[in-house]
């Protein structure tokens, strides 16, 4: 196991110290229990609280900040993060407006947050995502996983508390984006959980791993390496099923690596990817390309559509402040 | 070889559609010859070109765009673009105010930059960058090669040129930043060039490459894996040694990816490079973390420092706004 580690047990403090540290205009990190919080907090706005197991870097604490989360929990490597540091969260981050807890369906994260649901003395709702098509039930998970979409909706809510919506607006609005948003993922490579020491499942030099999930769960099946292309008509075939956009849908589409896999990769599966929409003559309308949910040090990459309205569209494209999302309008 | 890809000779020019695809608010493609322009130019500004091998993206063409470079010109994997893109770009780019030449120095890029800088008709001048402080020549190099400083160089003169700066003054600029600028690296794994489909060099389960170029160089020695805070203070011990900060200097702090390490160690990785610096009382002004000049799927990351003076540090911050940095004040 090669990485920049000192002890295992450190891994996630010394990450977290380093990306704080980083980071000190627009976060706080909380010790003890363990949560980043926004710096600036803004009364009577609802507080946007998500987390889950690390390793997926960006994707919790790398989105708190204006226009997405109000707080960010992080549990150890694949794991989820316990009730005391979301009701701590919650606690950090409430202004009067109450609380939407934003969850990405595990069973573990799902029975702390609801958990913290019912214990916290402040208002609060869910909004659950699960927008991996890959598979129905899964090692960690009844129902469908959820992925990347993740990011577009923390960055569509986000937009919307930020400009004074109410709870239950805020928790309807993430449903909708939620049911709009499909994703499917591909590993070429596994990861390596820092306290396993060795890789999550075994692959082959000429396998890849297709609707893998973002712990390197299995997918739908191991398949023999295959053009770029090819991986992204297979995905988008899945995914396009599920979302069923219409001729005239504006469609958002994030390509999301998963560690491993750089940049000028992620561009090539964006070409393919749009190749086949426009075959299709499906609009694209916004595109996101990079790195924001991640499994470890894992090559691979993930396609989610999300069909967006004229609300959805006016949220994405909203100012962001945060440590990896960041644009001005 | 596992790469999002569908046909070797293809690699470049699909990913170069799918980036222009994505960016198309900001830039345009030119196909032949091959360079990335900002779609918007500004009159009578100095127009910045830089270019190289592919390979090290987001470098140089996700830093084109206001604020940053006017143009660049990507050569294949690993090889240098050829006079004619130069000549083209820097035609395409000019307003009237010159040209200036950005080089990592690498035998190829500088003998076809220097063949473009005298054949063209416009006045220009050149800044070469050699901030990579692990050896002195090197397998494409006489003297030091340029590695992640590009991007501190192109960030803080594109800043400059645009607040209506002169060639000269950006030229004596792009020097000034150079000089107080130094980068050193580590490799854990090699890379695999699409043309050549095997891995560029063979390095053990165990061992770590201290020193490595961006395109798979030897370094310094090859080493035991070691722990992240041994790693730092290794490569800090000779970028510190190389760019004298005083007491009261200003750093710049770069944790750059090599393009197979995920963020949740690189922020790790900063957390060790910020206690060492802490510990001998040094001043970080500024960070950056990210994986900003790769080789290609490289675990790995350098870490540079650069001595900010006040006006570098104003054009450091700056508003940005390119595919891969951007930010407002």
């Amino acid at each position: 196991m090669k990485k920049f580690i000192n002890h295992v047990d450190d891994f996630l403090a010394e990450s977290l110290a380093g990306f704080a540290a980083a980071h000190s205009d627009l976060v706080i990190l909380n010790q003890d229990p363990l949560f980043v919080r926004r710096k600036t907090l803004k009364r009577g706005k609802v507080a946007l609280i998500s987390g889950g197991g690390s390793g997926h870097e960006p994707l919790h604490c790398g989105f708190v900040g204006y226009g997405m989360l109000d707080a960010a929990c992080p549990g150890q490597v694949f794991t989820s993060p316990t009730p005391d540091q979301m009701l701590a969260a919650a606690k950090a981050a409430d202004t009067g407006a109450g609380t939407l807890f934003i969850v990405k369906n595990y069973s573990g994260d799902l029975m702390n947050f609801e958990m913290s649901s019912e214990m916290s003395e402040l208002p609060n709702a869910m909004v659950l995502i699960n927008d991996d098509v890959a598979v129905e039930n899964s090692s960690y998970t009844t129902g469908r996983r959820g992925v990347a979409g993740a990011v577009i909706v923390e960055k569509l809510v986000g937009s919307l508390a930020e400009s004074g919506a109410d709870l239950e607006q805020c928790k309807v609005f993430g449903d909708r984006i939620n049911k709009q948003t499909a994703t499917m993922g591909v590993a070429f490579s596994s990861c390596t959980v820092p306290a396993a020491g060795t890789p999550t499942f075994k692959i082959g030099d000429d396998e890849i791993e297709i609707g893998v999930g973002i712990h390197g769960e299995p997918g739908r099946r191991r398949a023999r390496h295959a053009a770029a292309d090819a991986i992204a008509g297979e995905l988008l075939t899945s995914i396009v099923a599920d979302v069923k956009p219409k001729a005239d849908s504006q469609l958002l589409v994030l390509i999301n690596g998963l560690g491993g896999t750089p940049l000028g990769e992620l561009y090539l599966l964006f070409n393919s990817t749009r190749l086949w929409l426009q075959q299709r003559d499906f609009n694209i309308a916004r595109v996101q390309v990079g790195s924001l949910t991640t499994s470890l040090e894992m090559a691979g990459a993930s396609i989610t559509l999300c069909v967006l309205d004229e609300e959805m569209m006016r949220h994405w494209d909203s100012p962001v402040h945060t440590p990896s999302l960041r644009w001005s309008v």
